[in-house]
């Protein structure tokens, strides 16, 4: 089990150091968050966009741009096509976006000739290390899809655990949140948290334990969970890996409170593509920026590993 | 502006002292409440129950009796029944849920012969005093009405509004929100979160700011607000007073995330009533309890002065 963004990293001692791609790599907290990612042997780099302002901003934030491969294309779309590529073709490990829009990003991700579909939907998880909980805490969906539909959250559920099974954790306890941790026919979330555990006892869903609903405080403190009365039936007692969220508003709502009510500190991805993909927002701080590309070079130990 | 529990208790200071009539007083969480409340010059009490099993829980807890007017009723419904009346009748300023289901004692609150009807929608306000803003936040609805209609958003702002302007917040900033800050014709929580800001600027929600749709970052972390493009023409940036959320599913969760993972304090009302009604559950801290009863005796002094 994986505690802490330092265990994260720690994990990687020992195995070859991996290599992000970044598109449009012109972009001063990208360049900052790889510098410390090389510094702390968590990944290497090849830098594609604009080498001139590459070389720009690396001056000012005090870079060292020699041991560096930079790839020079002006054109925003066309750096974003190489660096994929790059990934695409296995010379490098994970992709990551720089000073593009999120639209053209995934554009590329999405690209059926250079980029790093599966076939299966894409989703998005964002790690916390949170104080006083002695693991990590996987949430998802809370920026990709808007309205899971029962289908869509079985494809969350399938690409979260992955990166818990990269992350250490062979069977990790799935959460499917709402208010209530009864089935209300009255919410339809209850009855696809329902639906979602029955889907896991049939085997339709593997690798994990699923239990839901649950709410929030049932599914990560064991007190409360304890205190309830009936609470000793359920197979998650305050010890869920997985949030599961309803939709975006309630994920992206609670990852946000997370972020700025409590200043926690989160890493995150987009999953359910070929190679780990790093998708930070500009608000994210250098150290979210970190915390993901030391998850997409464990995760992609992880893929190698497998195939 | 009133900027803590602190303050919202330093504002009792000259206030006649308010009374809470608890319904179903044989509970050890809420006798201790009552006492430090007691104690701390926040309010006193009615407690309505079986009074040789309250006697016994306040022996265990420390607590003196001498002072409190004690009803004896060992049936649950009559207790509530009379524990209600004194706040209809004006003998007591708020009703407080005590060793009693929530739905016995909402049947209480909604009697009509003795109960605290108004005929508006009731609603639910949890009041968070979090660390590094320099206000309280209000969060609605995380806990009564679990899918809001535009109308019920419109009560729901309806009664937080007011439940700020007892706090000595005369014109609050409203913020409904969504995991994105644009509308998005495929997000109908962004279509009604505007529509409401319409409201507001057309006069008929008042007493308010209200500007939506809001993510989270930008309704209440000022860096964030400012950092985005285009904010500068939203009224709310960064600087919201009241949270309204789009279902009970991510109000909830918010909710108990920074309970659960941030371990914040807050304190609560049920609003929409002719007194305050004080709904705490049984897994909040006697501090929650404390705070809620400071929140009620505030908002029972407004309510006073108002008629």
């Amino acid at each position: 089990m994986t505690k802490s963004f330092d265990e994260l990293i720690a994990k990687l001692d020992g195995c070859p150091l991996k290599k992000v791609s970044v598109a449009v790599a012109q972009d001063a907290p990208v360049l900052e968050a790889v510098k410390v990612a090389k510094e702390r042997n968590i990944a290497d780099a090849i830098l594609v966009g604009n080498e001139a302002q590459i070389r720009e901003i690396a001056a000012d934030i005090g870079m060292d741009l020699s041991g560096y491969e930079i790839i020079n294309e002006e054109d925003i779309t066309e750096a974003a096509r190489i660096a994929v590529s790059l990934v695409h073709e296995g010379k490098a490990d994970m992709y990551m976006k720089g000073s593009i829009d999120t639209k053209g990003f995934l554009k590329s991700v999405l690209d059926k000739e250079v980029g790093l579909r599966t076939g299966k939907p894409l989703s998005h998880v964002c790690v916390f290390d949170v104080e006083g909980i002695d693991h990590l805490l996987f949430l998802s969906d809370v920026a990709f899809i808007p309205y899971p539909t029962l289908e869509d959250k079985a494809s969350i559920i399938h690409n979260t655990v992955e990166i818990c099974h990269a992350c250490g954790i062979p069977n990790p306890k799935v959460a499917p949140l709402a208010a209530v941790e009864v089935v209300n026919p009255k919410m339809p979330v209850t009855l696809e948290a329902a639906e979602l555990t029955k889907m896991n006892e049939e085997g339709k869903i593997t690798g994990c334990v699923v239990d839901g609903p649950l709410s929030l405080d049932l599914a990560i403190c064991p007190e409360a969970a304890q205190h309830k009365a009936g609470a000793t039936d359920r197979k998650i007692v305050g010890d869920a890996d997985v949030l599961l969220f309803p939709d975006i508003h309630a994920g992206n709502l609670v990852y946000k409170a997370m972020v700025h009510t409590a200043n926690m500190v989160n890493g995150n991805l987009l999953t359910g593509t070929k190679a780990p993909v790093i998708l930070t927002s500009r608000s994210d701080s250098v150290d979210v920026k970190v915390n993901s590309l030391a998850l997409g070079a464990v995760v992609a130990d992880f893929m190698k590993k497998a195939n």
